[in-house]
């Protein structure tokens, strides 16, 4: 029973989300639906990254089982036929170890947070970014962004519904910077908490308003208190980038 | 009566164009419903290209009059509200020369077009960029791209219906380069005829599969006949990037 561990790309606009529920269509069912419909086989795809509803992926990883041994690139070009016309296409397909699990095997996961800072509202990025119409200091965001790198309890950044069993995590990199009339925070860690990167985002806005120092980011993290920290930025704006293993 | 000037951004995915047509909405008729809805005048407003339903703008320009003189950055923040839900926002205005004329002062053009070369679909950027899953090569169309730059006869490559009273143009600048997955071809001329860089790309995509080399299209350019260039590249992967005056 060969595994498959797939690269999948999606716009989450029309989504419920990555997994599974009763209240709408989400890119789980839509895969395994273009799976049925390849194969006539009833799959569980598994993928690295729970995305929220509207979140998007640039490289969501995700792996499943098949009873008959397809070569992968079919299993691609048959994937990409059966996904239209949602919008959800298999940039790469391989074979995997038996073992590969696409969620537990994890070793880094890459997010990107877009901001459009500027008066005018998106009309070619519509549900591809954050409209910010204020003016935002990057290079104070990115500076108070330091004081979040690292091995920390991120309970400020943690959203209530969060089943993590432990709120302390290591954050790689949490890097802003200015891109055109964008800002671009680009965060990296093994694992995040439910919603980590977006309550960052909300917060290190506060900074680029000049509302909050860098003082206050340390201080809202060291409370490990979620009602310390800014609000949760929109789920618009956030791209799964990439998962390593 | 002031005269203003805009410089506007807009998706041309559900768009029949630029210009007012019985078959649908067009991006002028949306601006002018805005102008109505914010000051109660009717204005006919003046665009510097008639892009084709699917066309994008990051900077088209148009010109109007209105009855009363309004701030521009009022006009601007009145019309970007208006404009919701349609996507077209306004990036910049401002009250212009009473003579200025979009159109007919426009003195330079900057069109790119954005092919996205990989085997899997377009998700994130579908009706954005013209999916080839055949790979191009890229070094082989830009070569090919300056035997068009010049002043030519560019009767090979302007549609059946165009305006223009004569097929001679010069083309500045046709730079074809890789940027990621994406081929970009940036397009700049003073004016252009009726399909001109669309055709001019369709003719490319044909070298960069190697079935034409640049002395093919030399010819079919020496030879003043549509009938000799190659097919019309799709609307949704062409920017209206900016235009000079």
């Amino acid at each position: 029973m060969p595994r498959y561990k797939l690269v999948v790309e999606y716009d989450g606009t029309p989504f419920v989300g990555w997994q599974k529920q009763d209240n709408g269509i989400s890119v789980q069912a839509v895969l395994e639906e273009a799976l049925r419909r390849f194969c006539g086989e009833t799959v569980t795809v598994t993928a690295a990254g729970r995305t929220d509803a509207g979140v998007h992926a640039l490289g969501q990883v995700v792996h499943f089982d098949l009873a008959k041994d397809w070569p992968a690139t079919r299993v691609r070009e048959a994937l990409n036929y059966h996904l239209q016309p949602n919008p959800v296409a298999v940039r790469a397909a391989e074979t995997a170890e038996p073992d590969f699990h696409a969620r537990l095997n994890a070793r880094r996961r890459s997010y990107l947070y877009r901001i459009l800072n500027r008066r005018a509202p998106p009309a070619l990025l519509r549900d591809r970014v954050w409209h910010v119409a204020k003016k935002l200091d990057a290079a104070a965001m990115h500076d108070a962004a330091q004081a979040l790198v690292g091995r920390h309890d991120f309970s400020t950044f943690r959203a209530s519904l969060c089943q993590a069993k432990s709120p302390v995590k290591t954050l790689d990199r949490l890097d802003v910077s200015v891109q055109g009339e964008e800002i671009h925070v680009a965060a990296q860690a093994r694992s995040f908490l439910h919603h980590q990167v977006r309550n960052m985002v909300g917060t290190l806005k506060l900074v680029g308003e000049g509302k909050w120092a860098r003082a206050d980011v340390a201080k809202a993290l060291a409370a490990c208190d979620r009602g310390k920290g800014g609000p949760t930025a929109p789920p618009e704006g956030l791209y799964l980038v990439e998962v390593g293993y």
